[in-house]
């Protein structure tokens, strides 16, 4: 099966089940993967909380033992719809922690499969803009890998920053607060960021993290992709559990 | 945990959960409900098909096994989000399967979930049409307790059933085979259906099957309401999980 740790937030997981369900090709309900989902959110501390010190325990601790559910389970591949939980210090304990008991479960990191997916799309040296969580964009976990694969990265200020942020963390306006009844203000927000990171020169936006596509739902803006990096994840699963199942 | 017998089909598994999430009252990931959703189509038949005496295996044995999987991975409330799989002949057997090896799994009824719901909301003797696969239709799965509820039932006669059951299931418009990508084709025969239901009386519509609301989304049409099924069933998870984090 292909195990999803969900709960990071549970419509990132739903959402992530959902496009995976979208991207494979199947006439019948029996032509479809196997998924297995668990989303347990009450298990799994803030990961931009972590980051930041303000909780001490690293989710790399629940998500590991989650992975290690799933895996007895039934599940060969293994992968959480969360960007900010791939910071190293977070998804790097998680690998450590599983090959410390045995594991054979394949994890598909969201970073990597983004990154290689924009390494196959555009030519080196190609403006790419980065919109995320203040953990991802202070442990830079899409810049580093970004830069490392030559593409120029985009990202907000530190006060723009601090919006994008809020657009998905506010208890009044941000989208895991809303669920799935956006508000206007998330949308101002995001799309406002999107446009200076396209007026900066951007000539593609990473939505990283998964919250960002459930307001920026459309492929393109102003002409430029919006990377969906729930969807590059969706895909590469397919890819590496049933590849003729692939659509194209 | 919530455990969610998927992949009958994946969509309809995938849409419970979303809608479990929609219906919570939740301002972050961790104010969310645990759920386990064991999506594995390929393990269980098609439900229409063993009623109608297509396939010879009860999709009660595979659907028996994964509740019980569900509950031995911490499962205290369980429901499969599939209208036809509660035909007495299948959901009977679940029941008894699961009493038999001992289960304290609390099985939630889609059917009976629905009926309370109408009880409660409108008075004896209201016209009640229903939607749903052939299976359902024959079995009368809906049709004998809204009956017994004092409702009057009306559903398509047997020719314009059968267009509903290729709406769902045919390989070129079907929505199972179509997924989120709805076809004009089954849009117009599933609302064609509805009229001719409201034609002749209808004053609510029951979306009987787990692919029909993924369809028709208004929860009113030409002033009826039409009620999905998957939504009464995830108020009633919630209702029976965590009562105090049901919406209004």
């Amino acid at each position: 099966m292909i195990g999803i740790v969900g709960g990071a937030g549970p419509l990132a997981g739903n959402d992530l089940f959902y496009k995976i369900i979208e991207e494979t090709a199947a006439l019948s309900d029996q032509e479809h993967l196997p998924v297995l989902l668990w989303s347990d959110p009450t298990k799994i501390p803030d990961r931009t909380e972590f980051l930041e010190g303000k909780v001490k325990q690293n989710p790399a601790v629940p998500i590991t033992e989650i992975f290690l559910k799933l895996e007895r389970n039934g599940a060969r591949l293994g992968a959480i719809p969360c960007n900010t939980a791939h910071a190293p210090v977070i998804f790097e304990e998680i690998r450590t922690g599983l090959q410390k008991v045995g594991s054979q479960l394949q994890l598909i990191s969201i970073i990597e499969e983004t990154v290689r997916y924009l390494a196959q799309q555009y030519p080196s040296g190609t403006p790419v803009g980065v919109l995320s969580t203040t953990g991802t964009w202070k442990r830079r976990i899409y810049a580093d890998p970004l830069e490392a694969a030559g593409f120029e990265v985009l990202t907000p200020e530190a006060e723009e920053q601090s919006l994008v942020h809020q657009a998905i963390y506010h208890k009044g306006f941000g989208v895991k607060a809303s669920g799935t009844q956006i508000t206007g203000k998330a949308k101002e927000i995001l799309y406002g960021q999107a446009d200076t990171l396209i007026d900066q020169g951007a000539e593609v936006v990473i939505l990283g993290c998964t919250e960002i596509p459930l307001v920026i739902r459309e492929a393109f803006y102003r002409q430029k992709r919006m990377v969906d990096t729930v969807r590059v994840l969706a895909r590469a699963l397919i890819k590496a559990y049933a590849p003729d199942k692939l659509k194209h």
